[in-house]
């Protein structure tokens, strides 16, 4: 995963039971450090200590990798990543015409190593394979919750094992600016908490990433979101400067810089320009979204020059402002990239535009002649199943009656995560496994798109990324285990926690708002976005509508969930941690009885009343709503047995 | 873990939701630095962000830290460890005569921290605790299995938890030698296989060591177990000098260092020297354990010599060895320590004697005057359980009948952890939480023996110690899944391996000798050393005898056993980490049939004729047999209900 563009698997396996005996041509620096990186994980993989060289030892297959260049020392976007990965009798070859390739197909020939019956194998294989996008990204944002320099590492190393080749970084918001700036050190100093990258850390990431095929782009945010620079700059605010950095949903003074002013754009071209020049990539992201016009509005200064310029409207001052900040990214030598609220037809065709608020701003961009790459839909933070992302695709809506040229201006997709409620020991979770299936959207082929393929792939995968020290699962049994009590048995919460998935979209503001200071250590917070049980679960009972088979099956799921709240519900008063699952572990139990019963009903044929089952439905719908920020995932099973019931004349 | 000395609970509960106001007086950097830990480790174990100082959050409650001096910039065995730990409804207070005792009661002060039906909370306690011993070290074999900085690094901090107060770092062997050294990099270069600690990284660990309260002491093993030395320096050999590094049990050419040589000396002065100046610690080990005799037996020269001197024996020569490195080790400023072979009553006084061989040798060495240290009964590699390692007292046995002043030499114990079938991924595993044992037993009242009370704590303390990042539960897993498919049922495996323990003691060298080469990633390397389920289920055998109420519970583990092989066998022929288990599943579902077998003897009263006894005792015995270098650890209980089965006349 992601699935390769062409795979022509053959009979038979090739032995990998000592090191491989390396011949290897070409390429840069980074070639070998990604074999020295694949020979390490072959060896965490298989526990065998492969990446040393001990005398006496007999060589392990041919291995020859042969790049024919060496790449551009600043990543492109419009660089080869292909590869050709033949495994045979005869060892294994692979070729590409650029170290990208190099790492791509040393990531497939480690997907591929597998334990045999006589030793660890290879299948024979040949692959041809190359991405469908050029841009296959993932924007973490730092501001909300500031992460630490290790949890970017290993998610890079999870990126870079699912072939994703943008790591977007939005460094700043109204939460806090999370880089060093020596230019302008009260950006640092006030505005960041004490949290933030110094530039030396930075560059060491930007080489980590580089290393490993990603390319990394920073965001500025401006002029909204960005508390953050008026904290340190109060003058530059439009209307009344804030109170300091936003902590909480409940601080709603937001101001934006303001456009009028001449000294705005003095300070961006200082710190941009010292960002342009810490960070290599070609482009620079200056954010544009949700940009508060009440603060224009109500400022009269701001009013007074908007008349005196002949600026008609709030969106006509964004436009002008973000002329004007294109003129200071491209004088430092980038291009420009934003979210589509930047959209409009007189910025230069270089400009690069992030659709975020729906797939038809990803076709307005590209018919407007600018690059473009797709967000909507693949947001992680609002919690959607795997399959949900893996059916979004850039190409299709409106984006499908576009020209062949204008098509091809959409150059890939973005994954999301947003975090204001996510702290570091959260994020692997919340980007693990999904993530996978929005990278083979964006590198596989158009028609790849079996769901149910996908989703054992994705299982593979999350195993496999445990390897590369991903906290997605053992994180989310860490954040069990506190919950718990020591002389609890486990099972009876995790009987719960399999069950339910964290409410979806932004039902969470709703009932617990965001603060930097309320603890992130609940059940919501423990739990994957999407129950695999409960995926599991709900087909079953589809099936189990005409197909008598599986019926003992989800009888069993339904009364361990009947039973389980009688033995939980008198460890969950004891702690603060477990007291809001009441309400949830008893709703779990009466949709068990409820399945029950219309399992019963089913099987007995006697048929069900019209007002019978309203009263049952009625009696889902009631132990279906919203608790602790959860949702019961299996909801769909009971309701599907419940309507399947045998209907009265 | 482990139990103070004296503890007085009160009734209710201090609240600690916010950061807790903290008054600090005196001390010195480590108590700044252990304040600051324990903020984070609250932080980490709660989920709460305690560690930030957000502007306008309410205090939390007092907690007042009193540090009566500053300590030694180098820790000294002599230091005063003790503290006092009083939680009421004013706060928390904390004093202590030295940093040490600031960090232990810190380390007692986290584990008291529970969530209540309300937050998080600390019960009222007052605690006067101090400890027994004042060496409580941990070995780790750094030499045959080399364990990188983060390894170490992390059971330092489980090590810091559980009150041990020594690293004793074997740092070279026949295997390797794992320090840079500068004067003689030869050492470096051929003897170490590219695997060391430089010399910066060794300051850094010191120094992190430091930090938590532990003093870290370096051994050098000569003369035996010193090929890594004539690798660099061959001539020193006695008699041939030695291929290579030893890289398997096989290589059976293993010569000391010649005693007879001065250029032995001048070279161990100029190491020793050089090693003496790195490592602070008042205490220097040079090993001096399993000298194989032969190598002098056979050498003419050193045969010639001894005549010569008068030296009638090897153990002389060895006496004569010890000596003359005892100077050299007095001259750079530090006493010596060895193991026990070196006990003899010409050396001086402040000698250590670290005893390995029994109890006896313990007791010898205090009778003779020497300081000593046991860790006979310690050694974590033999994969006893955690009650055998508890019920080994340093002061019982050979010492009982010491003079009190001869008992005042017995200054602690040590664990040993030596790493031939230890890879890094696997230490913790090894190590956790069956340390916790010993380190109470060092740290805590002699009259502190509930063995059942030990592992219901042990098993609070390994799960608490995830949150240090130590991999004992977490590696375990990995290691397992590595040895299923991607399409077994988990729960198939887990069966099994939750039945089974490691072969104990040096049994496992008679089937897989010891080479560095051989991968470590079968189930024996992935369980624990002791079963969990097993030590339960035993128990419940020896119940069951005469309570008929747990047979249920007891056929159900039977039951379970009886049908597993049947499902798992087919999965086990398609790798080769998992057709060993061929024979152990067939095994374990043998002793499920005849467990219930003898339940339903017991329980229907049916007089079993001797014959027939002898012959299921027989068939136990026979299903008991080793496989894959595992035990099959509920043997026990199988055995008990067969002897327990009602006897005809």
């Amino acid at each position: 995963m992601p699935w390769p563009s062409h795979v022509a698997q053959q009979e038979g396996f090739l032995a990998l039971d000592h090191t491989p005996h390396i011949e290897l041509a070409g390429g840069d620096e980074r070639v070998h450090a990604a074999l020295d990186r694949f020979m390490r994980n072959l060896s965490v993989r298989t526990g065998v200590p492969f990446d040393r060289n001990f005398p006496g030892t007999p060589d392990g297959p041919r291995l020859v990798i042969r790049c024919a260049s060496s790449g551009l020392r600043v990543q492109k976007l419009e660089e080869d990543e292909s590869y050709h990965l033949a495994v045979a009798q005869t060892g294994i070859e692979l070729a590409a015409p650029n170290p990208l390739g190099i790492m791509h197909g040393l990531e497939t020939l480690l997907q591929l190593v597998q334990a045999g019956p006589r030793g660890w194998v290879v299948p024979y294989v040949q692959i041809d394979d190359v991405p469908r996008f050029a841009w296959r990204g993932l924007m973490i944002d730092v501001s909300r919750h500031f992460m630490p320099l290790d949890a970017l590492r290993r998610n890079i190393d999870g990126m870079a094992a699912v072939k994703l080749n943008v790591l977007h970084l939005h460094l700043s918001d109204d939460e806090g600016f999370r880089v060093e700036s020596k230019l302008c050190p009260k950006l640092t100093q006030l505005a960041s908490d004490g949290l933030f990258y110094t530039q030396a850390q930075m560059r060491e990431l930007i080489a980590y990433a580089r290393d490993r095929g990603i390319r990394v782009v920073p965001e500025f945010d401006v002029p909204g979101h960005a508390v953050s620079w008026l904290v340190a700059y109060p003058q530059l605010a439009s209307g009344p400067a804030p109170h300091g950095l936003v902590r909480s949903q409940r601080d709603d003074l937001r101001p934006p810089l303001d456009p009028t002013q001449e000294a705005t754009y003095k300070l961006l071209d200082k710190v941009f320009g010292e960002m342009e020049a810490l960070f290599p990539d070609a482009y620079f992201h200056i954010g544009g979204d949700e940009v508060n016009g009440k603060y224009w509005d109500n400022d009269a200064n701001i009013q007074a020059w908007m008349h005196a310029h002949n600026i008609k409207d709030d969106h006509a001052l964004q436009t002008y402002f973000t002329q004007r900040v294109q003129k200071i990214v491209q004088k430092h030598g980038k291009q420009m990239e934003g979210w589509d609220e930047i959209l409009d037809g007189n910025l230069p065709k270089d400009s690069l535009i992030q659709s975020w608020r729906g797939a038809q701003s990803l076709a307005d961009a590209a018919k407007a002649g600018y690059k473009t790459v797709l967000s909507a839909g693949y947001y992680l933070d609002l919690m959607y199943p795997a399959s949900q992302h893996y059916a979004v695709d850039p190409m299709t809506g409106p984006s499908a009656t576009l020209s062949a040229e204008e098509k091809s201006r959409i150059i890939g997709g973005e994954a999301a995560q947003w975090t204001e409620y996510v702290t570091p020991e959260i994020l692997d979770n919340r980007l693990w496994p999904r993530l996978g299936a929005i990278a083979e959207r964006l590198w596989s082929p158009e028609s790849v798109t079996d769901v149910s393929s996908m989703y054992s792939r994705l299982a593979v995968l999350s195993r496999n990324l445990k390897w590369l020290n991903l906290q997605h699962i053992e994180g989310s049994r860490k954040m069990l285990g506190r919950i718990e009590d020591d002389d609890m048995p486990p099972a009876l919460l995790e009987t719960l926690a399999t069950t339910v998935e964290p409410v979806k979209e932004y039902n969470r503001e709703k009932t617990q708002v965001y603060d930097v200071e309320a603890p992130l250590n609940h059940l919501a917070d423990a739990i994957p976005p999407e129950s695999d049980e409960a995926r599991q679960v709900n087909a079953l009972a589809l099936r189990a509508v005409h197909d008598p088979s599986v019926r003992q099956e989800l009888r069993t799921w339904f009364t361990k969930w009947r039973e389980n709240d009688a033995q939980l519900e008198p460890y969950l008063a004891t702690s603060m941690l477990r007291q809001p699952l009441v309400p949830l572990s008893k709703n779990l139990s009466a949709l068990g009885t409820l399945g029950l019963a219309a399992l019963d009903a089913i099987e007995s044929g006697q048929p069900v009343t019209a007002e019978k089952r309203k009263e049952q439905l009625a009696e889902v719908d009631a132990n279906a709503s919203y608790n602790a920020e959860m949702l019961i995932a299996v909801v769909p099973a009971v309701r599907a047995l419940v309507e399947a019931e045998p209907a009265s004349r």
